[in-house]
Parts: C-alpha cells; structure tokens; sequence
C-alpha cells in the first residue's frame, strides 16, 4: 500500500474511532492489521455490551472491492472475539456506512460494495444498538 | 521513551499476542497506546467470554513503578470495554506474571510492584479463566 493511501486509512480510523467514544463505546486502532501475523480488523470496539470489529474503507468512487481474504480474517476474527463484524466506509462528503458481510456481492475472487449494497448498510445508530430504523423501501 | 525500549516493549508485547492466540483467545495489540488521545491498553483481548486488557511491561529488575494515570487510564478503558484490567509483567527468564490492578502497592505518585506483588499475581490459567490455582502459601 503507498504511503499516501495508508495516512489516509488511518485518518477515517482516528475518525470512526472519535465516533464510536462519543457514542460511549471504548475503542482501538489495532496496530499492523494489514501485516499481522494473526487475522485482526482496522478496529476494535465495545460498550460492555455491543462488541464490534470493523474493517475501515475510504473511497470516492464505488464499486469497491474486497479480496476474499480481508473479509475472511475479519469474520474469523470476529468469530473468535465475540464481535460483531462490519465493513466502515466513509465516502468524502457522504456519511459513514456500515456494510454486513452477509450483504457483500460475491465476485470471482472476493466481495464488491456498489451503491445498492451501501443502500442495504446499516447507519451509526444501527450499529450501536441504538435505534432501529424502519426500512420501507 | 527511548526508541530501544519502545522496540522491547513492542516484543514483549507480540510474545503476549502469541500467548493469546496459542490458547484460544483473538487478540490485538494496540496501535499508538502511549500517545492515544483517549484511554486505553496495550493489548486487547477475547474469547467471546472472558474480555481481557492488558498494560504490558518488562522489567529486568523489581521494583517496577506505574504512574497514576496509566493505571487510571487501563481501569476507565476497561471498565466501558466491558474487560478485566491487568499489568502483564514479563522478566527476562521468568515467566508472565499478571497483575491485578487491586494488588498494586499505592505510592505518592502512583503503583508499585515489587517481588511481594508478583507473589501475589495470576498465572497465565487464572487470567484465561482455565482453572484456579489454589493457594495455601
């Protein structure tokens, strides 16, 4: 990853991770996610009683695509952690998305996020358990 | 911190990752830990039951000395991640030793742990809920 792209990737963490403290969750940026040996998320996060674990996205454009193996580490993870499991995308001048695996579009070699999986993602109130949001459409 | 101790430190605190996962819990180091504009530990850790937090150290010699508020700091963390706060103390050729933050010795600028302390310390079972050492001495 170039320099540029990783400064980026840990501005929007810093950002989801300012989000989440002021929502009453702790939460952590994992550090070497993207080098360690084990599988691990960008992001950890829990308020005692929601446990979350994101992978964290920036991108100005969709489709965005996800290798097999970055979601697979983050399930695993999860699995293991007891965390609930999300890909976060911030889009420049849009708001944050919170994307379930389950809602991914399956590719030949990983997952692809267009506008119609972003329009299935959860909002922040969602995700931290606040509110339910009524889906009409 | 001197940029050798900052490496030792983030040795020490891979062999405890490693330790983590060798026995069924996910875990995380950190990223920024000591210069994080909000609480929070060295390494996290969970397997979906037992939630761990853990300031890591190494000492060569005891007494170790903690300040105030990197103590205060792992118990507020802890206490809103919903994780049980330890010292995760490793001397050169003895083993873990992990200590609860109710044992430390209280001085005028913060902890101390010395060899009385440590006597007093969990092994590495007891912190991952495997079995409880009963002690008679």
């Amino acid at each position: 990853m170039g320099r540029e792209r990783k400064e980026k990737g840990t501005r929007v963490e810093r950002e989801l991770i300012n989000l989440l403290w002021d929502n009453g969750f702790a939460a952590v940026r994992v550090a070497g996610s993207g080098s360690a040996s084990f599988p691990c998320p960008d992001v950890v996060a829990s308020n005692g009683k929601v446990v979350l674990a994101f992978e964290v996205k920036t991108r100005s454009k969709l489709p965005m695509y996800l290798t097999y193996q970055e979601v697979k580490e983050l399930v695993m993870f999860s699995n293991l952690f007891g965390a609930k499991p999300y890909i976060a995308l911030k889009i420049p001048r849009r708001e944050w998305y919170f994307i379930e695996i389950d809602v991914l579009v399956k590719t030949s070699k990983g997952f692809r996020v267009d506008e119609e999986v972003v329009s299935r993602s959860c909002d922040v109130n969602e995700v931290l358990g606040k509110s339910r949001q009524l889906r009409l459409f």
